[in-house]
C-alpha cells in the first residue's frame, strides 16, 4: 500500500453516505412509499432540487426560512435548496389548472435539506414522503379526502410491521381550535401566534408553556381564566371527552366538531379506527394548514412525530392560483427509521442481496491458442488455459444476464469450495458449476436450497430459462 | 374561479417539472439502470447532494469546476452540488478501504448539478448511472473488469430496445496514445494539454481543431510533420487498421495494444462485439482516466455522447487512498431519453398508468342513521344514502389495499358508464361493481380484458384474493 499524498477530505455535517447496506434500508423504505402510494391510487410526481428563493418565503413556517440551504446561479439569482416541496407542488399545480382533472391525487419522495443543527431524527439531508389530494370541493368528499390521506399512511406503516401498539395517529382541528378561541373571545389576528405557542405544548416543560402562553393574553380582563380554559380544552383526551366538554361549557362548534366526529367515522369505516385518536396538542407549525390536522407519534413518545399532515385550503391561492382545497401528509425516512430499527423490524424485513446464478468454475478451460492470448501470456506470465477457463465463466454470464437473470462470479475464481462459499454468501438461488463436464459441453446445476445437482446440455439450460 | 393574489414563480432555468407521465419515463429509465446493475452483480450506494467545494477541485476536469453550483454552510464553510459522484465514491472507498472485499462492485443513479448554460441534451440537473469495479489488481482481471463495465452498459442499452444499428460503443486507449505521443517524441508533460485538444475533435470544425492541434507543438523542428502524424493516427478506424498503422511505422506500442485486442476478444466472447469500434478520437475530458476510455454514440452522430467511461487507475490515490486500479462508466439521462424519443422506444416500453381493482357504485347504500349522519346530512344537504353508498365503496378498496392489491374509485361517483370509462382510463384489470346485490352482500366483478362479468360474495371475494 502506498502512502497518502493528497488530502481526505470528510463528508459534511449532517448528512448521510449510504454504503450498500445502508441503501439497501434507504430503498426498502422509499421502495414502500411508492407501492403503498400506487395501490392507494395516487400518481407520482417530482420537482426540481433547487426553486428561487421567494418560493420558500411565502408559506413555509418560520423555522424553515431560517433553515434554507441557499445559493445563487450564475445570473445572481438567488436560490435555495427545497425544504419541503409543497411549495413546487402548488406551482406545478397552478402551472396546469385548467388541464389537470380532479381531484388530483400524487404523491412524491423528493430528497430534502435544512441547514440546522443535526440530532437524533433530524439530519440536513433527508428523503420525505409527501401525499396529496387537490381540488376535492365537496364538504363530505372533503373528509373523505382527508379520511384517506390519513387511511394511506397507516396503510403504510402497517404494511412494514408497525401496529396500534407502536404508533398512533393524533388527530386535530384548526377550525374546532380557532372556533373555540373565538368563543373565548380571541380576534382572528391573534390565532396565528396563539398556535404557534401550542404547538410547542409536548416539546417543552408545562410551566414554560404556560409562560408562553400568557404572553398571548392581554393582562388584567380574564387573563388567568382565559390561559386555564386553554389550558383545559388542550387537556381534552378523545372524541368522548370532547362531546362532554362541549356540552358542559354550552359552546357552539357545530361545525368543525360534526366534521371531526364524521371524519373518526369514516377512519373506522376504513379499518383503521384503532390507530387513531383525539388529540388538541396537535396544532403543527407550519403557517399553511385550515383544517384537521394529524401527527404520527411512538405510543412510547419517545421520539419526535413520524409523520405530519392536514388540510391546507388557501396553499394554491397564496402561490398564485385559484381557491382550491387541499389535504396531505410527509414523512420523513429519520425517524421512522430509528422507529423501525427499535421494533427490529429492518433486520427482519429488508430483503437480503440475491443472486439468481452464481458461476462457478473449476479451473478447467480450453488455452485459446491465438496470437492475442499468446502475447498475453508471454507478456504476463499467466496460462492460457486459466484464461480460457474464466473466457467460458463470461459467456455463461453474458448470456444469463441478456435473459435478465443476476448471475455473478468471483474475479479470483479461488478453490471450488471458496466459490461455493461466495455464492452462498450471495444469496444465490442456484450455483453453476464449469467442471470437466463442460468439455462435453454441460453445465453442473446445484440448488442452493436443497443441495441438489444435475448435469445439463448448456443449450438445453438457456432453452429452459427461456421458457 | 378567485382571482391571482399573489406571485407566480417560475421553475429555474434548466430544471425538470417531473409532472406524472415524466415520471412515468424517469422512473421506466432508472429502474431499468438499477435492474441490470443489479443482474450483472453490482451493489448500490450513494453519498450526499453535496460535498466540500475541494473534493471536486482536486481531479474534475477544469469544465465541471467552473460549472459548480456553491453554497455556504452555517458555519460559512464552502460546499457544492456534486457535478458527478466519483470523487464521493472516491471518499466513501477510501473511509473503509481495509474492510471492504475486493473488487468492489458498485453502481449508483445520483442526481447531479452542473450550472451550464441549458441547450439540448444539457440541463442544470440531471440523473447520471455510475457503476465501478474498483480494486481487480491482476492484469487480465483488468481487462475483464473493463469488458464487464462496457457490457454492462450495452447489456441496458440492448434491453431498452436499442440495436447495434442505432448505437456504437466506442473504445480508445490513453495509454495507446500516450505511447505514440511518446515515440513521437512528446513528454510526459505535454500529454494532458494535448489530450484536452484531441478530445474536442468530434465537436470542432477541422480546420479549428487543426489550428489548435499545431498550438500544442513547438515550433519549427519537425511541427509539420508531428501535427500530420497526430492526425493521421486520429483517422485510424479499427483494430485492423492499427495494426497496420503500427507496422507501416515501425511503433513499439506493444503493451496497450495487446490490452486493446484482448478487450475487444473478451467482448465478444460476451456477445457484445457487434456494438463495439475502435475510435482513436475518444480521449475523454476527465483528467483521472489512465487506460481504456470508451464513449457510446448514436450511429447518426447528431447527439452528444449517449455515456463514457475507462479506466482511472490513480483517482483513489488522489483522495488520499491507496494506488489501487478502478474502471467505470457513466450514463445521464438527458441525451438518452432524446435518442430513445426518436427510436419510439419510450411511446412503445415506458410502462402505462395500472389498477388492479376499480370500485363503481350505482350509487345503492344503506343510509346511515346515526347522530353523526344526521347532522352531517342537516348541515350539507347531502343525503345519508349517497353517503352510505361511497362509504360502502371505501370499505372495499381499504380492504383490498390492506391486501395488497391497487384499487381505486371515483370521488365525484357519477353515471355507472362514466365510472366504467374511468376504470379504462386507468387501466383497471378489474372492475368491481357495487349494486342491488350489494344488500345481499354480494359484489359484481368485470374482467375488463374480456368484458365477462360474475357475482361473488364479498367474504369468499376477499378468501379468493389472499390465496
Amino acid at each position: 500500500m502506498e502512502s497518502v499524498e493528497s488530502m481526505k477530505i470528510p463528508a459534511v455535517k449532517g448528512t448521510r453516505d449510504f454504503y450498500p447496506e445502508d441503501m439497501a434500508v434507504r430503498n426498502w423504505i422509499i421502495d414502500g412509499w411508492k407501492r403503498v402510494s400506487l395501490r392507494n391510487g395516487f400518481e407520482e410526481y417530482d420537482g426540481p432540487i433547487f426553486e428561487y428563493l421567494t418560493m420558500f418565503q411565502i408559506k413555509s413556517g418560520d423555522e424553515i426560512v431560517e433553515q434554507l440551504f441557499s445559493l445563487k446561479d450564475r445570473g445572481g439569482r438567488d436560490l435555495a435548496l427545497r425544504p419541503e416541496i409543497t411549495p413546487t407542488l402548488a406551482r406545478m399545480v397552478n402551472q396546469r389548472i385548467n388541464s389537470l382533472p380532479r381531484p388530483i391525487k400524487w404523491f412524491s419522495v423528493p430528497r430534502l435539506f435544512r441547514a440546522e443543527r443535526p440530532q437524533k431524527g433530524r439530519l440536513r439531508e433527508f428523503f420525505q414522503w409527501n401525499i396529496d389530494i387537490i381540488g376535492e370541493t365537496n364538504a363530505f368528499g372533503k373528509i373523505l379526502a382527508d379520511a384517506e390521506v390519513i387511511f394511506t399512511t397507516v396503510d403504510y406503516l402497517r404494511s412494514v410491521g408497525l401496529t396500534d401498539n407502536d404508533i398512533k395517529v393524533k388527530i386535530s382541528s384548526r377550525e374546532l381550535l380557532s372556533a373555540y378561541l373565538k368563543a373565548l373571545g380571541t380576534s382572528e389576528e391573534k390565532l396565528e401566534s396563539i398556535y404557534a405557542v401550542l404547538d410547542k405544548k409536548a416539546k417543552l416543560p408545562p410551566e414554560t408553556f404556560e409562560a408562553l402562553l400568557k404572553e398571548q393574553f392581554p393582562e388584567p380582563a380574564g387573563f388567568k381564566e382565559m390561559v386555564n380554559k386553554v389550558l383545559e380544552f388542550m387537556n381534552v383526551g378523545s372524541m368522548k371527552e370532547l362531546e362532554q366538554f362541549t356540552k358542559k361549557h354550552g359552546l357552539t362548534m357545530d361545525s368543525p366538531y360534526n366534521d371531526m366526529d364524521m371524519l373518526f367515522y369514516q377512519l373506522d369505516n376504513m379499518g383503521v379506527g384503532n390507530f387513531c385518536k383525539y388529540e388538541p396538542g396537535i396544532v403543527r407549525g407550519l403557517a399553511y394548514y385550515t383544517g384537521i390536522v394529524f401527527e404520527v407519534h411512538d405510543i412510547r413518545g419517545d421520539l419526535r412525530a413520524i409523520c405530519g399532515g392536514g388540510r391546507y385550503d388557501n396553499l394554491l391561492k397564496n402561490f398564485g392560483g385559484p381557491a382550491i382545497p387541499a389535504t396531505g401528509m410527509g414523512m420523513g425516512d429519520c425517524v421512522l427509521e430509528i422507529l423501525l430499527k427499535e421494533k427490529v423490524l429492518l433486520e427482519k424485513r429488508v430483503p437480503k442481496k440475491q443472486t439468481d446464478y452464481f458461476v462457478a468454475s473449476l479451473g478447467v478451460g480450453t488455452a485459446p491458442g491465438d496470437n492475442v492470448h499468446q502475447r498475453f501470456a508471454q507478456r504476463t506470465g499467466i496460462a492460457p488455459s486459466s484464461m480460457g477457463a474464466i473466457e467460458a465463466v463470461y459467456r455463461i454470464i453474458a448470456e444469463l444476464r441478456l435473459r435478465g437473470k443476476s448471475a455473478n462470479f468471483s474475479y479470483k475464481m479461488g478453490t471450488i469450495s471458496s466459490q461455493l462459499k461466495q455464492a452462498s454468501e450471495q444469496n444465490a438461488k442456484y450455483c453453476i458449476i464449469i467442471g470437466d463436464e463442460f468439455k462435453e459441453n454441460k453445465l453442473a446445476i446445484k440448488d442452493m436450497a436443497t443441495g441438489q445437482q444435475e448435469l445439463i446440455e448448456v443449450d438445453k439450460f438457456f432453452e429452459k430459462i427461456r421458457s
